[in-house]
């Protein structure tokens, strides 16, 4: 467990990481967040992540009082703090103590810090299993911290023997809660949608990696389609990529994780310690 | 401002009221929780509202661990001890600690009373503006902590000079983020819609008193509908009825508080206070 977190201005213990009752975040579900991992000690696209906060807090109405330079050197010095490797750091930013309990006033920042581990080989060779729902995500090209339809499906997910879910409407299928979904068409064709979905960071790396080697196409996937694919992937900034080997009861191409997306995983690693080794 | 607040087990400080960062309300906006007025130091309809909040919590997956006997004697004492009249107590229920990030565990119940005024004869006689937008709320039966769209909104609602949003789908209303909505039509109808939506308290009971003098339908409302009707207004545990007095860009009726909407009104609040005085 990490010591030390950071609330709006100070250092405090982790254990004390404590936020008032009103906060906008508690009472209406209101705020943005990020999260990146480390290698070692160095972040990962930290910019990128940044780049995002950024973006969702000004979507939302947050006033993000820090710079990037500020958010830079906080975070820094977190990491010598806590000195915890291999670990994610998530930035959160609420809707902040509200009078009435509705309007925004000025948000809560809080940076927190936890050990946190990639899925490994093994995790890798079995895949993991979907079930689809139809749904679609408020706002979601924003990073939320709505996740009220991804937890409340636990239950179903678990019912049903999958690991997560893949959200659709009317059969056009999006993202999953947490990651986004990739299909490898008997082609050889990488596809991914690109509707009503948060462009997750690993998502556009894979996509910048895959077209060198790859076509890669932008679009809407229907379910029948995920169902004749060769293979099919999802990807995140804790999950990197991981094999999709069945959706709702059907297989998907041999039952494991493919060829192409172990390929992928390759370049993304490679693309990583390169990328590592520079900062 | 109140004193005293409850969480979990035991009573505390208002101003210590925190909740650890780690709870699912902070880190992904997951929990219910339910508002009852005081009338002096007279809970109002609190069966209801209790009931009501062990419904949320049950379709949420939240264990509540406490019986509505329990409840109340919480609910009394932090009366008792707060002293604070013509207020309002929220009881709120969250995802609780969660050592993923992810997984609902064990709830935490916080419960705290703030000071609270219903609207007022002028506030009632100049009524209320609203501007539509498409929007279907998560799982709008139950009264769950999500009110990401309806705050979203705040900054489109004031450049259009009004007072709150109406959702609609395809032009079919539903509710307000924190109230119902009816139309009065010009055959003295009362309407309200049926679908997709909270059906909040003070609608039902609002219901139950209009059929003694009124027919009262629930029904699918068009927007074109309301435009042509005689009179809208709004219900809610903290509003009571407040008139509509324009939509949009369209003044409704004779665009201040109506006739009917004033009568039924008066038969609320008769209502109210026989109740009241009963208990």
């Amino acid at each position: 467990m990490a010591t030390w977190a950071f609330i709006n201005d100070e250092f405090i213990r982790e254990e004390r990481a404590c936020i008032h009752f009103r906060d906008l975040a508690l009472q209406r579900g209101y705020g943005v967040f990020d999260f990146f991992r480390l290698e070692g000690q160095t972040p990962v696209f930290l910019n990128l992540h940044l780049k995002r906060l950024f973006y969702s807090a000004r979507e939302m109405h947050l006033p993000l009082e820090k710079t990037e330079v500020e958010l830079k050197a906080i975070i820094s010095e977190l990491i010598a703090r806590n000195n915890l490797p291999n670990s994610g750091i998530r930035i959160t930013l609420t809707g902040g103590y509200s009078a009435d309990g509705y309007q925004v006033t000025i948000p809560n920042l809080v940076i927190t810090q936890q050990p946190f581990q990639s899925p490994g080989k093994e995790q890798f060779q079995k895949g993991i299993k979907l079930v689809t729902y139809e749904h679609q995500r408020q706002l979601p090209h924003v990073k939320t911290i709505d996740y009220l339809i991804g937890i409340w499906l636990q239950p179903y997910i678990k019912e049903r023997g999958a690991d997560d879910v893949l959200y659709h409407q009317q059969n056009i299928l999006t993202e999953c809660p947490r990651s986004n979904f990739f299909i490898v068409t008997n082609e050889n064709r990488i596809v991914t949608p690109a509707q009503h979905i948060l462009k997750g960071i690993t998502r556009n790396i894979l996509m910048e990696i895959a077209r060198e080697k790859f076509e890669v196409e932008e679009r809407n996937i229907r379910l029948e389609e995920v169902l004749l694919a060769k293979e099919a992937f999802i990807t995140s900034t804790t999950k990197n990529i991981l094999p999709v080997v069945a959706v709702n009861e059907s297989v998907i191409g041999i039952g494991s994780a493919g060829m192409i997306t172990e390929l992928l995983l390759k370049l993304l690693q490679a693309h990583h310690q390169k990328r590592t080794s520079v900062s």
